[in-house]
């Protein structure tokens, strides 16, 4: 049995023979080994730099008291920093789990998509997560930028997390119980340190003394800056963090001291890295620099081949992120398609394939030279080529010589009846080799995607770095280089194949070499195997899995894997008494496991996982079965906690939660959301039962954020809370409506379906709205921290049911009213506005046109009211009857000048067209704001204003007689007045 | 080559492989591995625990900007706990050197006495430095109490001080030349953090911040103590300690603070400590409870020797301090004395041998059994024995029974003419094994030192622990026990002998068995060794040792080795450019290096060390130049910073050095001791001359403080202020004066002897005395933290010197005048009573007879006069003309009631005898305070005295005349009054 401490001597020493240096934890609490000056500092400029290291690191908000299996307070990283990445990163971690005896070939080990920031230094990278059947046990990251510095060279970040690759490794289930040292578990030697050191954290620590601590440490780290000593001041940079995070486990940190902490200490991090750089660069670089990877060269060309050939060209990358994978795909196509069109090579269909790996394009019958061309070149007029005595003008003189031609060379064409002389070129085609190396480099040069990094390569950027290149036109390699990487005819297949590298033969053959190793290169292809499998395992075990429910997760586990390995796991039924939002929530997000359902739809206690390529099956599931049952254990454990805990007593901690300074804390908003919601109510009135449900749950609304299971996945709130006050003995009722209060809880999220719920989901969206409009301002560009934006869009959202025909407008005053800030005229003005242009964003988008969108906007303050408007016209602009009436008001709108009054003398007219006119319009009562009733009521008017146009003369010469007719129009003109705004309208 | 991160893993893995567990360092500074709650709470309470783990510890005070080649504010420690101690830790250790490489036969090393305490935590322990060819690498302690508790177990603690082992390993000079890890320097991956700290540490670190961030801390460490949570409690005792340091390093503690601040931390760690050991306890102490030792039984015993045979008793143990072995040896010669002859076993001479590692004691001609032996137990009278009858009374029964006999076997015997019945017992004498075993269990037992420890042995307690006993008498082994040591033949040679262990034929043969190993158990030969040795090698590098000057470092020498081996080393001759107190202080005392010294006394450049054993000489030898070298290069590092430094400049720094919180800095301190020279001055009358010199003087005072080799070595103060003034261009006399404003240093040291030095030393003394009295108080018992009785004690030998006769009592006053608190009449009073008191302690000390001290205390406030009085009585005393002086006057004083005037009316005077005594007294002019001048001038009352005790009734009837002689008398009483205190005078 291989020991923690066993486990970390090997680990140190793998790097080690790696050439990497060793140094000691920091002595300073951090919480990731990344802070360590070993790796924040050393990272930055351009020094290399290799180290391995223990990093026990403390995260004050993990605190359980040592009674969560799995979350402690102190876990134990170990962290590679390896500058410059060495282009085999991944391989030599592969290695290193070899070397802590994990049999690599048997599991299955993935790098998936885990892109790591940490704001508040100023740092981020791009990598991966790391699986062991299913357990994340490392981040992989290429580090890019740290302190707001961007990393030139990008250095590889490894960080294992110990505890849990102990415990896979021993299979034990608690944390505690992992062997330490021989015969010494790690509960004996941490256990009791975990629980006191659980304490202070979580009830114990002086929230002012930490406080004080942070201001110190900060105006220290501060003055250290100054001082120019960037070792000391990320020391203290380094305390500051802590006690910040001691705080904030304290549940003493308010949404805008977060921000403004963050903001310190990112500024504070951002001077640190520069001062540290300069230092090193005034101390000449001590460890030297690091030299640029050299340019590859383009291979020597080979024979060609001759005739039509297929052209197969893979780019071959580390692990792709799904999205990434596929825009990727279809970048590839799209410029290999345009830049072969650009060139006069014949060629056939162009495929692309793709999967996590690897980008694969093939086109077919690609023959072998570029067509020859013929190509005319226009000089001079003729008239103009050649002088009185019939000698050539100088202008034609430097034509020529420009062209490279003799003027007895030059030809003459008509063009446009003018005789020109000109040039005609016969151009040759290049060989198809020179043709495609100068495309397939340009599109690996042209690749980009939403996040891109760098990594060893001196020119190149993508998602992920980009490692090798496989071109063949038939048996020919296409010789081209790009940057550092050169063409040729190796791929790669899995990383634990015997032979990792293989030799393709021929472009004809590519898809059938990946295929003998077992890579399957069409996404198509392995979401098909995958669905096969899963139904046929889910169906083995009595039940189903919901494909089309599912697809998008489908989607993204076929770019998750290159063979996709499904395999049946079980877990203990007993967990199937967790809501199924948790447990769906973790089998999908968490895990990517397809959720298995019974005929009635509910959870089986089992799931599809997908594993990659050749693993041992029993192993593997085995696994993954543990990890999901880890995880099932955890959320047991709040829950279990939750539900022992009465709902007031939740409640009561909303008074803990800040929700920001100056708008206090999260009781004092439940309280907000919980009087506006039975203010609206009020203004549209409830029946009896209604009422009641109302006011029991405005009394309860938001009190699942006090709960445990809610705090650790915050996408539970509202789920937990239905279930929590069932089983308190709630009404159905008001579960029901403490769960709608949080929905919508995304774009395209379920919206309330009862009034209760939708006037608490509304109350809560006006209060922060309101409140936060007055402190924080109106989302402006990408910033938007507290999700104002959405909050916004969940307003319209359930105004739009119809639930609450209230003004937004009106409400929002409410909400305003009740802010423990004063929130300014301005400010309301400024928010209503806000909305409307959301508003008009959201029905733009669900595809209504944009001048029926401005023509409902005046009732942006009932999105419900707009609804029903732009519905009515998109069957109305069909109707001859109503595309008239609106073309009629229009026109008299045109004609009659702004400010006209709709009054006039109907005694003044004279013509029978406008006496009728008058008569009609009398005639016509507009019975509110409703289209189809509007038509009704005044399509009549249609023909008389027709009419009129035609036979009268509207600005008569006689004064009286023009401003009856004026008048008369205008009354026609306000005749739809409050609808639409009609002068949007294109009929 | 070794790399350090190498020798790191080596040693890790060496106790990793002996049962130790690793964990890592402590996650804030701490200034020593020890303070790391894997051990500093783990040697609490009876659970087993073995770790080991780097440390880097945090010295803020060892901070040198990365400059000075040892000394580095930041050094890794590897500590090492064995609980319970296994009994061979120092073997353990050694092969923990071989695991690192180190030829341990062929290097010197040795286990040299250092006790370690840290007060601070309540902390302490027995052990040693280690050395390795004169350079010391490791400290090794029986850890005995920690936060106060007494441990029990004990632990064993071994703390390698990496640095200095790659350094000596590698043979580089340099901390910043240690190769780290391959091709990469230590200077390349801390050297920047080290000068950036020292910055922080000693310039940048903003003192009030630090202020604050003590007390916050110590308040939490106190909030969790009330809490109950030991653990995060230590953690701030940890950070508390770290931001004092911090204070210290920045020169902002003064010493009363810290002797509070100390004494906060103690209670702190103490409160830590024993919440720790409770929490332990209730948790049922998880990793068990270490079993005692069990007890040994005694060997069988041998077949017996006949005849008288020599006895050898050998107690083993782990290396001695020399003192400790010294008293020991004495102690094991005096119990084996008595208790031998507490005993009939007959026996020849006792001789006790001593090395660090034993104790062998030698008895000749033991006889085999002890003489038989005739008793008698007297019983009740014969007249009460028989009744009437003639039959045993119940009183002779009783006897009878109780001495186990037959009334009939019962004697009669004349007792004082009285008959009594007797039993007469024959005993005979128990073999010698038998008597001897219970002897020598009983001197193991009572073994004890001035410093005793626990270890592994449930009883015992000594100053290190006993590890073997061997005793033979003759060819035979003395069968016995103590504790858990049973007695055998078995001695132990050099550790790293071929074989460690080594049977001893018979106790005649023991000391030859000791000597083929090259053991020389005989502490007079080793030291006859040694200087023979040291006088050949001095003279061969054309020197001589000062073996008188040097008797005490011999002698101490002496008892550093079992088998002493001399060689000379050298150094660079430059290095003599250091001031001589420099040199041989290091050599001497941290090295117990013999200084070498040419035919003018001057230092050579080399020295005599002594190895112990069989080594190789070179590398032993190149070893310890390299130990010596690097102190040097320190010593001259800080000598070339000071000579460049302005004096003015060092005196500046006095004002960051804090003498009291309530007194001042030490810039303040060294204004009042010049003030105050001066006023004193004055009051003696100074030539032009001594004016000058204590004008300049007196500006310079303590100047040296603020220089950096006397901050290192704070005894060199004075010595380096008469260099470094003399250096600057000060007159010889100036820079003779700041030197012995320093003296005397300590009891024996030299004193003044002339008028500006002499007029310092007083003001220093004084103002210290002063000052400490009226705010920190006089010193009790044992507690003295400012040593104020030391500065009494200077305070009278320089007044002794006569060079300042001024009143002690005066000056206290004008001290006291100038100081920035009040100093109270009391206090005052206090002091000076304080002062007579060490007088008459010094003076019953020198020798002198305590009723002669007390007849010249009057004077203590000039001890030079009373000195010379005391030295005037030594001869006097001899006179019997002087004699009878003091009888007559004493005479006179006993008979005159007190309150007599000296007055009479002569007139009155009637008899011949009184009118003479009355005329010889009016005669007498008392001439000053000198007795020999008063025995010169009274002398002639001595007769008439005793003629007019002889003739005259003093008590006369009349009262007139009785008046009148009482008068005469008391005028006799009081001729020498004011001299000395007649009373006290024992003739």
């Amino acid at each position: 049995m291989l020991t923690m401490q066993d486990a970390l001597s090997r680990l140190t020493a793998y790097w080690v023979d790696q050439g990497c240096l060793t140094v000691q934890p920091m002595n300073t609490e951090v919480g990731a080994g990344t802070l360590n000056p070993a790796t924040f500092l050393r990272v930055l400029g351009p020094e290399p730099w290799r180290v391995v290291y223990v990093e026990p690191s403390v995260r004050p908000d993990d605190s359980r008291y040592g009674e969560n299996p799995n979350r402690i307070q102190t876990h134990t990283q170990v962290q590679v920093i390896l500058k410059p990445e060495p282009g085999n990163a991944q391989e030599l971690y592969l290695n290193s789990l070899a070397a802590l005896g994990i049999d690599v070939a048997a599991h299955d080990v993935r790098f998936v998509e885990d892109n790591w920031a940490a704001p508040g230094v100023g740092a981020w990278g791009l990598g991966w997560e790391v699986w062991l059947d299913g357990l994340e046990i490392t981040q992989f990251t290429y580090f890019q930028q740290a302190g707001g510095v961007t990393l030139d060279p990008p250095s590889v970040e490894i960080t294992y997390g110990i505890e849990r690759i102990l415990m896979a490794l021993q299979g034990v289930r608690h944390f505690k119980e992992i062997a330490y040292a021989p015969g010494v578990s790690y509960g004996e030697v941490f256990g009791q340190g975990e629980y006191e050191m659980s304490r202070y954290y979580l009830d114990d620590a002086d929230v002012e003394t930490n406080r004080v601590l942070l201001d110190l440490y900060a105006a220290e780290a501060q003055r250290m800056v100054d001082a120019g000593l960037p070792v000391p001041a990320h020391t203290y940079v380094l305390k500051s963090s802590h006690a910040f995070n001691v705080l904030d486990a304290r549940g003493a940190v308010s949404t805008s001291d977060r921000a403004a902490e963050f903001g310190r200490m990112r500024r504070l991090a951002g001077e640190v890295s520069q001062l540290w750089m300069a230092r090193r660069e005034e101390l000449g670089h001590p460890l030297g620099v690091v030299p640029p990877t050299p340019a590859a060269t383009a291979p020597t060309e080979t024979e060609a081949s001759t005739g039509s050939r297929q052209l197969v060209f893979e780019i071959g990358t580390e692990e792709m992120p799904p999205a990434e994978a596929r825009t990727a795909r279809e970048q590839v196509r799209r410029e290999l398609t345009e830049r072969l069109a650009a060139t006069r090579l014949a060629h056939g269909d162009i495929r692309v394939l793709a999967t996590p790996r690897r980008l694969v394009a093939i086109v077919d019958g690609v023959a072998d030279r570029e067509q020859d061309h013929v190509r005319t070149v226009r000089g001079p007029k003729v008239s103009a080529a050649y002088d009185a005595a019939g000698e050539p003008t100088k202008a034609v003189q430097g034509f020529a010589r420009g062209q490279g031609v003799d003027v007895a060379d030059l030809q003459e064409q008509d063009v446009n009846g003018t005789a020109h002389v000109t040039v005609v070129k016969h151009e040759a085609g290049r060989p198809a080799a020179e043709v495609l190396a100068d495309v397939l480099a340009k599109v690996v040069a042209a690749l980009r995607s939403a996040k891109n990094m760098r990594w060893n390569d001196p020119a190149l950027s993508f998602t992920r770095p980009v490692r090798w290149l496989l071109a063949l036109r038939g048996d020919e390699v296409v010789p081209f280089a790009v940057s550092a990487l050169a063409s040729g005819r190796e791929t790669r297949v899995h990383r634990k194949a015997a032979t990792p590298v293989v030799t393709v033969n021929s472009a004809e053959t590519h898809l059938d070499t990946l295929a003998a190793h077992g890579i399957v290169a069409d996404p198509d292809e392995r979401r098909a195997q995958i669905v096969a499998a899963a139904e046929r395992l889910a169906a083995g075990a009595g039940g189903q899995v919901d494909v089309d429910g599912e697809r998008a997760l489908i989607d993204q586990i076929s770019y998750l894997v290159e063979t996709p390995t499904p395999l049946l796991g079980r877990f203990d039924e007993s967990y199937l008494r967790l809501p199924e939002a948790v447990l769906a929530n973790v089998m999908r997000k968490h895990q990517r496991y397809l959720p298995v359902r019974g005929a009635d739809g509910a959870l089986l206690p089992c799931f599809v996982a997908v594993a990659n390529g050749d693993i041992d099956e029993d192993l593997v599931r085995a696994g993954n079965e543990a990890v999901l049952r880890a995880r099932y254990e955890d959320a047991a454990f709040f829950y279990r906690a939750d539900r022992d805990t009465p709902l007031d007593a939740m409640r009561a901690r909303l008074e803990r939660l800040t929700f920001t300074d100056k708008l206090g804390s999260m009781a004092d908003r439940a309280a907000r959301i919980s009087t506006l919601a039975r203010t609206l109510a009020s203004s549209i009135g409830l029946s009896g039962a209604e009422r009641d449900t109302l006011g029991r749950a405005a009394e309860l609304v938001k009190f699942d954020l006090g709960a445990q299971l809610v705090t650790e996945m915050t996408s539970l709130a509202g789920v937990m809370a239905r279930d929590y006050a069932a089983h308190a003995g709630e009404p159905a009722a008001v579960a029901e409506a403490v769960f709608e209060s949080e929905l919508p809880r995304n774009t395209g999220d379920a919206v309330p379906t009862h009034v209760p719920g939708a006037l608490l989901s509304l109350a809560d969206r006006l209060d922060l709205v309101a409140g936060l409009a007055a402190t924080v301002g109106l989302p402006t560009g990408s910033s938007d921290p507290f999700a104002v934006r959405r909050a916004v869009l969940g307003l319209l959202a359930v105004h739009r049911t119809g639930l609450v025909p209230v003004s937004l407008t009106e409400a929002l005053a409410e909400a305003a009213a009740l802010q423990p800030v004063e929130v300014s005229p301005k400010v309301l003005a400024d928010s209503g506005e806000f909305l409307t242009r959301r508003l008009e964003q959201v029905l733009v988008e669900e595809g209504h046109p944009i001048d029926r969108v401005r023509a409902v906007l005046p009732h942006a303050a009932r999105p419900a009211l707009a609804d029903r408007l732009l519905h009515q016209l998109d069957e109305l602009v069909k109707d001859e009857r109503f595309r008239a009436l609106v073309e009629a008001i229009q026109r008299a709108r045109r004609i009659v000048p702004a400010g006209t009054p709709a009054e006039y003398d109907a005694a003044a007219l004279v013509e029978p067209a406008e006496r009728r006119l008058d008569e009609v319009v009398r005639g016509i009562e507009v019975p509110g704001t409703d289209l189809t009733a509007f038509l009704a009521a005044a399509g009549k008017v249609t023909e008389p204003v027709n009419t009129f146009f035609d036979e009268v003369f509207v600005m008569a010469e006689e004064p009286e007689l023009r401003k009856a007719r004026l008048g008369l129009l205008a009354t026609v003109r306000d005749l739809g007045d409050g609808i639409l705004d009609w002068d949007h309208l294109r009929m």
